[in-house]
């Protein structure tokens, strides 16, 4: 009989093992189940086709389901919930629309992905308030959009989702609001690098930070009224808005693992080895449902973000068609599109994190320009970069500008896992023209400053 | 007394390292004497003074002389030129405007960079025939483009200069031929990529390859014939044009340091040890003058670039002020606009140069984006990525593509460095957003496809 491997949740690490597996061994018989309508989208391109850059939802279809039946031999099922795994029977349950079924399996890859936190928020299941993770999530509010018309929208959350949001509904002529809990959007970049984010989204939208929603309350059909106040409850104020867009971030969907006995981090998500495999053998687990391993710490973090998904899905696909291949640590490389400004953030870059891994950080921030200063078109960058004072290794950066930045942490992200310390980046041969660099690229003035506060 | 430093040649390398020295050491004499009119200036900035980009000549220095006199104490002399080092007594002898003087030194820095190759042509000396290297040479060229209005320009020579001055001149509405002795522009690139810069090049200018200058004649005062061939002397063509840009490279400036017994590598540019000393003791040299380590190949190479050239003056005068400082090996990193196009490369791109450098080389072509597929504004990225199949080392790579391009190419520069394997180039943890990049960047699908072919 053939090798059965089964995958829970079809999005990028599921199909990315299934697509790998079937192509490294064509022996295996390969389920894919998911429990949803979609499989294998770029759920990352959801602001987009929420702003009108993307006409059809098909768009973000990274690999249509007939592709997987047909040309690669995937047996993958939409709607099918994975409700049980008996280990010892190495047997799922899996309940479909129409009945409950079980398979047996041999191998089994958990990539159950990540669900949006739901706050307790009294009022937020009223009409007009909205989450963003799925397909269907996309569908809801682009549907909302069209017929309803709002002219404003509260967001909750000044992350990347809620930022990318501000963009598509400030786009569509929208009056958007932001409220934060945190004292600052983008809680994990350098706070310098922040300040310039919030002086340029201030120019679009309405902040409130470090304030909370207290509830939501409906006015009308299409009026809803938010209660936010501060940390301490006081300083309450009453927002009226035409929709709520909820964007507090996500939580590592495992509650299935949870009830198999299979181990979980601090976050929640799931521990694997460095094959991806869990505490119980034969189960495999990847994507936005595990923690990976930091590149500069070497510890466990939970960071899910989609080529990771991809990466490690692979990984695990390769493995389980044969060939033991280790996942990657990550970086924890980010970039988001705000408005005007392109920001990027790699490693650590807060200090009392650093400091908390046992380094003696030490931060600059500079001022630079994405192009020779003479040449039209320059537009400021500001650089914050943190390396370890005792052995000068980089640490992390983040990094904001109007151009250039996108492709420039990647300059970072490739030194962290070379961990090259400050004085060897300073030596980096990097391209210069005038159009597209200073001479000495603002990455490469970062390290020198860096270097000279190391001496 | 003052220990005594000397500069020759006051551009990138030379006012580099007299800059840095000052600030290490206040102690110090320093004297920069400049043969020409011109010190610190961004000669790279040239092609877009000409393109009307950047109004005025000034615009393209870097630092001003009096701020070398006034601010930092460095006795810079323009018009002096060196004529003669005599090693033995530490002393130079210098002709200036007016007179000829002699100076001691205790250390002493050739920095007299690259001059144009003037090949041997009938009629290079024709009226409307043009070099362009030094600011000189940029005002005459932007004084004859706007008093004489020339409808038609010729550029020999299809590198870097070239290509820029061809954007340049069709800016202006003139009609331009170029003319490359090789059979292909760019010749240090990747023959995949410089395939694209062809077929773009040709939307904005008349292209003869593998075919070489043999006489320029004036016909009358606003027009010039130029007669090409190929390489056998056949197919012999008369052009008729306003103008001539001769742009047939650099070669190094070392007359003095030839005539000094200083010793030269094959290239004809000094060679120096890993700080920057000649042959010659308390004699050092920087910039296009040098031949500079490969970090590839571990082999000198000729390579005159703006960023080596400050880099390696601020090494040398470092280590003059008495803080020993190593030159860095290059990885050769380039980029150039090339009209709608971002050409770049790194490291070693031929397959014939590798394997002469003792590598058994590898290289893969892929076609990716940008941008994610469904983003608008997505351009194609065409990269080449070689690695040695024995070590898996990553030896380099060439790029093209609208957007995107010039920063990518720093990610195998800075892997360059690191000497990482094709693997560890296809694990990196890269930035992804829409906007910026497919989930997979393209650098990433080229590591993942080269690492396909190693196995």
């Amino acid at each position: 009989m053939k090798e059965r491997f089964i995958v829970i949740g079809g999005d990028a690490a599921g199909m990315s093992a299934a697509s790998k597996a079937r192509r490294e061994n064509p022996e295996l018989e390969i389920i894919a189940l998911e429990k949803g309508d979609w499989a294998s989208y770029a759920a990352c391109g959801l602001p987009y086709y929420l702003k009108g850059n993307v006409d059809n939802i098909e768009d973000l279809i990274a690999i249509p389901p007939e592709v997987f039946q047909e040309k690669r031999d995937i047996d993958l099922r939409l709607n099918h919930e994975v409700t049980k795994i008996i280990p010892e029977k190495k047997k799922i349950v899996v309940k479909s629309q129409r009945n409950e079924i079980e398979f047996n399996y041999n191998k089994l890859l958990i990539s159950t992905g990540a669900r949006v936190a739901r706050p307790r928020i009294e009022g937020i299941d009223s009409q007009g308030v909205f989450f963003l993770r799925g397909m269907s999530d996309g569908i809801k509010i682009r549907e909302y959009l069209e017929k309803r018309e709002p002219k404003s929208v509260l967001i909750v959350g000044g992350g990347y989702i809620g930022l990318e949001m501000a963009e598509a509904f400030h786009t569509r002529g929208m009056s958007v609001s932001i409220v934060e809990l945190l004292p600052h959007l983008l809680s994990t970049f350098s706070p310098e690098i922040v300040e310039i984010v919030e002086r340029d989204v201030k120019d679009y939208a309405r902040l409130y930070l470090g304030r909370r929603v207290n509830s939501i309350r409906e006015i009308d059909k299409d009026k809803l009224s938010v209660s936010i106040s501060d940390g301490e409850n006081k300083n309450q104020e009453e927002i009226e808005t035409a929709m709520v867009l909820m964007a507090t971030g996500i939580i590592p969907e495992t509650s299935l693992a949870r009830d198999t006995g299979i181990k979980l981090g601090k976050s929640g998500a799931i521990i694997t080895d460095e094959y991806g495999e869990t505490n119980i053998s034969a189960i495999y687990a990847a994507g936005d449902c595990t923690e990976v391993k930091s590149v500069v710490t070497g510890q466990n973090i939970y960071l899910p973000l989609a080529l990771t998904a991809n990466r490690n899905g692979r990984a695990v696909g390769t493995t389980i068609a044969g060939e033991k291949t280790p996942l990657s640590p990550i970086a924890g490389t980010a970039v988001v599109k705000v408005f005007q400004l392109e920001v990027a953030t790699t490693g650590l870059t807060d200090l009392d994190a650093a400091k908390e891994y046992g380094f003696n950080p030490v931060k600059v921030t500079i001022d630079s320009h994405s192009r020779a200063g003479y040449c039209p078109g320059a537009k400021p960058i500001k650089i914050s970069l943190i390396a370890d004072r005792d052995s000068k290794r980089i640490l992390g950066s983040s990094m904001v500008g109007e151009e250039g930045v996108s492709k420039r942490i990647d300059i970072i992200a490739t030194a962290l896992y070379s961990r090259i310390t400050v004085q060897e980046l300073e030596n980096l041969d990097l391209a210069y023209a005038p159009p597209f660099s200073p001479v000495w690229d603002p990455v490469l003035t970062a390290a020198r400053v860096l270097n000279g506060r190391l001496k």
